[in-house]
């Protein structure tokens, strides 16, 4: 079927006016927050507004055999969202419905295309909010966080997104259309919510998301701690959390952040500071109070140079600007980054951080560190200019490298990121092919015929080559990116 | 192939001392924790001692198209254990060590007969512990766990079973031996690890299990508060957990409890009692004690009769005393009973107690109810006697339409007990075809020749009838059995 007959059948489902097919417009969806060079079109964008129109724009992929993916906000970092094969988008933006609160229970129903910041604000009067906060909560979509089981700064003690996600609504790649899980924790069968969430695109469509909504905590602390060296801090971080303390955040950037935001935003961190710790805890005061004294005790331990603890909202907002500038402090002492997402034990801190180091000074390259300290979760910003002969392809082998890294000390090539196209190679370094053809099974039972977000998630059997698009950095957008990290 | 011959072959595997094919010995494997007469003799016991042996004995299996299925303790309470349709049982006893312990990422690895208090009694000395609590938790295996995703008092504040599991080992219904999560949180791609937790012996057997460990509280702190009615207890609960607090248990025992405690261990509650609360808080001390000054506060505009606090370890034993003996003091006051597990959301505590109650008067059953109020999970004990003509039914009768009721306000079938065969014939109830159609697909992705504990969890497209195994309860055996509970 050509694609003017494809926009046509579509837009007898959904109406004319929310069809994309003009490849001019279509330009807006050739990716995602992962701005690499091989970006793709897809044939159509389609914009249904309930779920029985994606039932009915899945039945006729299904029945021309197209290719489709969901999307909400395009802000994912993975290229979870590219149409790699073409075929049709199913963008979610205009199912941004809260369907239903519930506070009593602490639910809410939800469409997938609501901006996961706008259901917190729905609720945040009558003290309640919805716990996963991914850099781009103010524009991403809570269906892009299922797809992804999004991470952030606080999941560290409320868990990603997984944890958050009671049942959904799916339209499966058949068109069929099922509720999975429920408004009660732990619903019996087999957990199909826990295995969407994170499936990235790959087993269906959610069109009703529901959720789990916490109470505000009491107080909020922030503290700032400076420390001479990496391994100082890091032990910190081992011991904060070996004394049975969860910071709500516990973040930590290193020297060449540190210098990058004083060169930029003036924050006043230590002169001699190797490394900065952002602690934040909530709960109820007494608690926080008695929590933030064992931190400064440890602190003290572990020669802190500086140790600030913010007085008011105002002075906590100042501690968090710098780990909040801090990509975008990078980018302005490079021509591109790649930014890596890779998981570790914590106890591995100093040693692989040490071993970046060491990657960086073979490839001459700085590469800064800002990350969720806390759950390991490391964000390396590989600095390099790709106008220099070669150095595009040694960033991304260097990224390669720290991956390797990564799993050498029993981590994971993903924090939070996702897999999508970007990390597709990396797969099979983590997982065994038995393993593999376990998860191949799954995706098969939903997906007969590899039609769900194909070339995402798991390599093809035959060669991993589909996903093999010729890597090329964004050129860094300064400020406004930012907030993605 | 005749069961001598499959005894031999499998003797071949393990070793004759591990193979149990005597009638007489058998009988110990033809029922779990729920002694249903409709009983059922497995063709074979055999007790392997590692990964490989499990998969040669599945591989077996898979060759001559024989059902098997996992058995831990046999301690489960919806026949999820017994050989509904004879085979073999893969007894996990003899796979019971600790093969890792990680504290410094709070990290074990385990196999699955080990049970469940172990582990805690082997890391509790440097301050860390297993958090899953099942009341059967001195003898239930942890793969026994990991079967049922079994919950406990304190899973309202740490979550069931899912939530402390990161990676399994599995042998699959064909013999594979896969990989599923790692030692990481949220490991990349399909969330196997959670699809499996919960999936009852029906998606494989899990030989080995990574799982989290806790640091342990700082401090503890018990209430014991009584109210006059169970509408006033449950607005407590409600409002407790409304404020923000998370007590680590929350429990509930009504005037039929109340009165059976009084009978036999003579705890002293108070005389006009007709619903009681055990409010456990755990944390650091300075946090428990503004948490237990709030929830005073609460107990006092609601009426509260009595509220105990207490001042040591043994005055805490004390206060959970009455809780622990709460099953076995039923057996005092009934011939037999029937313990359910369900779940209504925690608003709707008042209204379905009430319903309850009305059942137990229609009937002229006594319904006794202790249970998990924090989370909901209901767990009405129906008092009957079946040497009475036609009582048996009508227990079976009055345990259907509690499930139905918790349906109808939004609930679940299970809390924690899962669906095994007892609750096989409900899950039509709470999932639609489509639903249903959606795990089945997994089932068959995973099990395509349904040999995989065949005749739990799902119900059969073709009919429920496999499963309705005529009901006859066990007579009670007071004591003994309360630990389950």
């Amino acid at each position: 079927m050509d694609k003017r007959r494809i926009g046509e059948e579509l837009a007898a489902i959904v109406g004319r006016e929310w069809v994309i097919s003009d490849p001019d417009e279509l330009t807006v969806y050739e990716c995602d927050g992962m701005t690499y060079q091989g970006k793709a079109l897809p044939d159509v964008v389609v914009l249904p507004d309930s779920t029985e129109q994606v039932a009915e724009v899945v039945r006729f992929c299904d029945r021309e055999q197209l290719p489709f993916l969901p999307r909400g906000a395009g802000t994912g970092l993975s290229g979870g969202a590219i149409a790699i094969q073409g075929g049709v988008i199913v963008g979610l933006n205009r199912m941004n419905g809260i369907l239903e609160i519930d506070l009593a229970n602490q639910r809410a129903v939800v469409e997938p295309g609501l901006v996961n910041l706008t259901l917190t604000q729905a609720v945040v009067d009558r003290g309640y909010y919805f716990a996963p906060d991914p850099a781009s909560q103010a524009v991403s979509s809570i269906g892009g966080n299922v797809a992804e089981n999004s991470g952030g700064p606080h999941c560290l003690k409320y868990g990603t997104t997984a944890m958050h996600i009671l049942g959904l609504e799916l339209v499966l790649a058949s068109g069929e259309i099922v509720q999975v899980g429920g408004k009660t924790l732990d619903c019996p069968g087999y957990d199909l919510t826990g295995l969407f969430v994170g499936s990235e695109g790959t087993l269906g469509i959610a069109t009703k998301v529901t959720v789990r909504l916490l109470r505000q905590a009491d107080a909020v602390k922030t503290l700032l701690a400076s420390f001479r060296t990496i391994d100082a801090a890091s032990e910190v971080v081992s011991e904060i959390i070996a004394t049975g303390i969860i910071p709500s955040a516990l973040e930590m950037m290193d020297r060449h952040i540190i210098k990058a935001l004083e060169a930029w935003l003036h924050i006043g961190y230590h002169e001699g500071a190797g490394a900065v710790l952002l602690i934040e805890l909530d709960g109820p005061a007494a608690e926080i109070e008695a929590q933030a004294k064992g931190i400064e005790r440890i602190c003290a331990q572990h020669d802190v140079l500086d140790l600030r603890i913010a007085k008011d909202e105002q002075e906590r907002t100042l501690l968090w600007r710098g780990r909040k500038g801090a990509v975008a402090a990078v980018g302005r002492i490079t021509h591109e980054f790649y930014l890596q997402d890779g998981v570790i034990p914590r106890t591995k801190l100093p040693q692989v951080l040490r071993e970046v180091e060491a990657i960086a000074e073979r490839n001459s390259f700085v590469i800064a560190n800002v990350f969720h300290a806390g759950d390991g979760n490391l964000h390396p910003l590989i600095c390099f200019d790709s106008r220099r002969e070669g150095e595009l392809q040694k960033a991304i082998a260097a990224g390669a490298e720290i991956m390797r890294l990564c799993l050498s000390v029993g981590g994971s090539i993903t924090g939070e990121h996702g897999i999508g196209m970007e990390k597709i190679d990396f797969v099979p370094l983590m997982y065994s092919p038995d393993d593999l053809e376990a998860m191949r099974r799954v995706r098969v039972a939903f997906d007969p015929s590899s039609r769900c977000n194909p070339g995402k998630l798991l390599p093809t059997t035959k060669s991993c080559s589909e996903a093999n698009v010729a890597y090329r950095p964004h050129r860094v957008e300064r400020e406004g990116l930012a907030q993605r990290y």
